[in-house]
């Protein structure tokens, strides 16, 4: 950093402009080049940048003389120029990764000697409808008919749905190289920013994208009703696919994941990418400071790529109108926990991306519940905006915190007051299961270890007789069991209790009294209202309500009926 | 803001950048008065901006003609220049609010009549030391010299420890308009940013500043150990005292803690100020941000100004040589979760503040050891660093988590090896007290009822018995609480078990087996490791430590030896 030297960058829209913000804080110059007053020469005052276009090679060539280090903030460069100033001028990513990247097909060629799983594909020599029609044969319909190069945010890709679209399609995309792929039947698309350092791969947290059209509108960080094993894989895939290619710096990566919760490689991106804007407000450093990390040889701590708190990134797309996205962004203003990011673009054009806006919050559900507002002012309420998104909005999915389980069926109705009490006056919709120390020691086993890695914070366990359940779920995780002893047929639930609470030393279950599930379900309100100050206030809410019903209640009616009288009305 | 007036800014400092990469972001346009490639200037390319200083008339009135709103990141402006230029252009806060808080003095004058507390203070009016010493009779030693005007960073202000620093007090300010203030003796020094919104006042969180010869150094965002009813009272007298002046905007005030928890404001800015940095990342809208959208009249949902993850912010000055700044900075890029903000000013010099650093983390006490290793690398360990700071580095303030309450101090020798768990193991220093609900209901009632506004996120109370504590501590928190029953002298701690385990329905207690202090710490730690990974993946250390004993050592050692010899030997 001292001696930090200066870095050219081919292109200077929203990417460049972000990756601007995070040099300025960082006093690293870049040297951007395309058209004056670009975005990202818009808040940058010196004068090393240059005009021109990212695609012309006497442009690049100037810029090479102008700086140490040469980047990119999209792929569709001349990588024969990039090729020939490398001798003078590092390039990260290389020329030849970037090569390789922006054909798609080439990118499938090169991805597939690394065992990388990816939907097939077959590539159209004449492009002619038989040979389309062939392919369909194969590859089954709808597929994807997708130009090579020069495809982004939907450009550049068809879906044949049937037989009878292949003119249609071969009509949109004439005069381009083509390649056709199988339809991936996938339930989420998710993405993954990745940064090679001169080190090693590294990554960020998956994230799940919603597209329209092939353009990205929605980011929710991280994917929602994943696993965390999922989660992982999903991450290792990504990282195993960039460290197919040479180079430095972000690369954004884009996958499918399928019913069976395998994953598909869709594509990949050899620069900062949409899908990784949430990373400004949500994690410590942005993929555009990663970036540039990255490239420079700064460190960059693992730990602050990790999500700090769930967000969800909206783009803000040009309308029908050239201020049809500035009312979007006017409406975010007043959106709590909103952060809104214009690109200085001036007059919008419709589909264009002219903005986005990130929402973070506690938790994923409070941040669906924050930007609702918004997503409706986008979908469809306005007449004046609802030409940028006529999808139906993503349902709210909440990820459950409690776990509740009981050896056997039987146990259901001591449970009853306390998964209504959570559900009905606390909100909170816990996950619950049959599941028996005995008689499905196994699942017990899956059960309880994967919890915490589900989300889950807490678990109440029920049991009766020997009782083992709260203390084995207890030797699988390291979350908090709360045992509520179920009185059975013999001994009045005293040998519940004694199997329950008598745990040895290093495994603690949190007793409540026999059959007492209410108190069970305030337990694990309070052990989430200690981080959670909205779930505290309910628990200091009902104590107070029991508080009023006493004093208040009963207290002034025996008062008034005198002590007989009551007895006699109870 | 779809005709967002463009903003003229007098100054163009650090705190003028920081305002400019919020105005970026929105797309407003910043005019910014001060010196070509001043820090502000340098990330905002276009031709707005004007070339002179912001104290001179001249200069002040040319940029309120290329603007529709005049703003300052500074209080040191020509008032009569504003007061001149204000029939043409809004000015905001007002020239009058500029003009009356320049001068602490007449701010103080000014703050008197709207009944806000602070330290006894007296004018001087022909600066000799023997008025100095007729008012440090009244006052009291040691007290403070300050300038009226012009003071800032600690220049303008001497502290008199003794009537012997009369003249070199005197000599050190001379030819200043002088007042002397009373010795504020306090615990703390906070502080809140306040916006002044056309609709009313609104308030950040309260924070911690540490000081050094009167620079801040440090902020603690929130502030560490103060109960939530002195961060509601700090933020009320803040916003009371900023309602006291015209004009719209951000304002920071400053003020002490006394040692009986009464309040003191110290001063106020009527601008951006430094206590306030932290909000870039802990706030989804930052000072800068909230100042632009006050003085533009943009919503500002109050949600947006709390605090969504502990951070600390520690400045980076200038050091003994140009550089020495630079290396602070490169040391904080190794960080985990901190963000590095350098301003662009070039070369440094002793004291300047030349950039910042904010760590956030999900606690305070993480956000604590996280920053440990910079500020020991500012502090001294490093000789070409140690320059900057020469104080000890405050003491690392870690706010318990946990709190152990036992009814008598027979119940400790239980509990021991617990405590020691917790201390040793997962390096939680709880906080331990006795209290007893039979002998002190009431302190049993204010520790319990405060202990959540104190921190803490877990109550393990020990009772043998009638074990009345752990159910009366219930009562009185809507924390968890952890029962550990003692066994006594009679009824083998059935008696204590019953007591704790079968509360009433409303009142839940986590109940531990009799005498197993052990799981009761284990459980504490399991409650905080649901939301803290790194205690929870020390939970998880420890089952693995006990299986590998019950395994390896035990088992094999029992293979090995026969159960016989085995039986002989323990």
């Amino acid at each position: 950093m001292l001696s930090t030297p200066s870095v050219g960058v081919l292109g200077g829209g929203q990417l460049g402009r972000m990756m601007m913000e995070a040099a300025n804080r960082l006093n690293i110059q870049l040297n951007v080049l395309d058209a004056p007053n670009s975005p990202a020469k818009q808040i940058s005052a010196h004068d090393g940048h240059a005009n021109g276009s990212f695609t012309d090679p006497p442009s690049m060539r100037r810029l090479a003389e102008t700086c140490d280090i040469l980047t990119t903030e999209i792929e569709h460069v001349d990588t024969y120029a990039l090729e020939e100033v490398c001798s003078k001028v590092k390039v990260e990513p290389t020329w030849r990764t970037i090569r390789t990247i922006q054909d798609k097909f080439n990118q499938k060629e090169h991805l597939s000697k690394f065992d990388i799983p990816m939907a097939d594909y077959r590539e159209l020599s004449n492009n002619t409808a038989e040979e389309l029609a062939a392919i369909g044969e194969e590859l089954g319909f709808p597929m994807m008919l997708k130009s090579k190069t020069q495809a982004y945010d939907g450009r550049g890709n068809y879906s044949v749905k049937t037989k009878a679209d292949i003119p249609a399609a071969l009509k949109a995309l004439e005069n381009r190289p083509l390649y056709a792929e199988k339809w991936a039947n996938f339930t989420m698309e998710v993405a993954v920013i990745v940064v090679k350092t001169k080190d090693g791969v590294l990554s960020y947290p998956t994230v799940e994208t919603v597209q329209e059209d092939s353009i990205c509108k929605l980011v929710y960080a991280p994917a929602r009703n994943i696993s965390d094993e999922i989660n992982q894989q999903a991450q290792a895939l990504a990282r195993k696919t960039v460290a197919a290619f040479d180079g430095l710096g972000v690369f954004g990566v884009e996958m499918f994941l399928l019913p069976d919760n395998s994953l598909l490689l869709c594509e990949l991106a050899c620069r900062i990418h949409n899908s990784g804007h949430y990373t400004i407000e949500a994690c410590s450093i942005s993929q555009f400071e990663a970036h540039l990390r990255a490239i420079l040889d700064l460190p960059i701590p693992a730990q602050s790529l990790e999500i700090r708190e769930p967000a969800i990134m909206l783009n803000i797309l040009g309308g029908a109108t050239p201020e049809a996205h500035l009312q979007v962004a006017e409406r975010a203003l007043s959106i709590p926990n909103a952060s809104v990011h214009l690109y200085g673009k001036g007059a919008g054009r419709p589909g264009r991306k002219m903005g986005h806006v990130t929402v973070t919050a506690r938790t994923m559900e409070e941040a669906e519940r924050t930007i609702a507002p918004l997503l409706e002012f986008v979908g469809g309420a306005n007449p004046e905006s609802n030409i940028l998104y006529t999808q139906t909005l993503p349902r709210l999915n909440v990820r459950p915190t409690v776990g509740v389980i009981m050896g056997s069926d039987s146990d259901l109705k001591t449970l009853i007051p306390g998964l209504r009490l959570l559900r009905d006056y606390f909100g909170i919709n816990p996950e619950v299961e049959i599941t028996s120390a005995h008689r499905t020691p196994e699942y017990m086993a899956t059960y309880s270890s994967t919890a915490a890695s589900r989300g889950i914070k807490v678990i109440i366990a029920a049991a009766g007789g020997a009782a083992h359940l709260p203390g084995m779920a207890a030797a699988y995780t390291a979350l908090p069991v709360i045992g509520v002893p179920v009185k059975g047929s013999a001994l009045d639930g005293v040998d519940s209790l004694y199997s329950i609470v008598q745990m040895p030393r290093g495994v603690p279950v949190a007793t409540v009294g026999i059959n007492n599930s209410i108190n069970a379900a305030l337990l694990a309100a309070r052990i989430l209202g200690a981080f959670d100050a909205g779930v505290q206030a309910k628990v200091e809410a009902y104590a107070k309500t029991a508080k009023e019903e006493n004093l208040d209640l009963k207290g002034v009616k025996m008062k008034e009926l005198g002590w007989d009288a009551y007895h006699q009305q109870m």
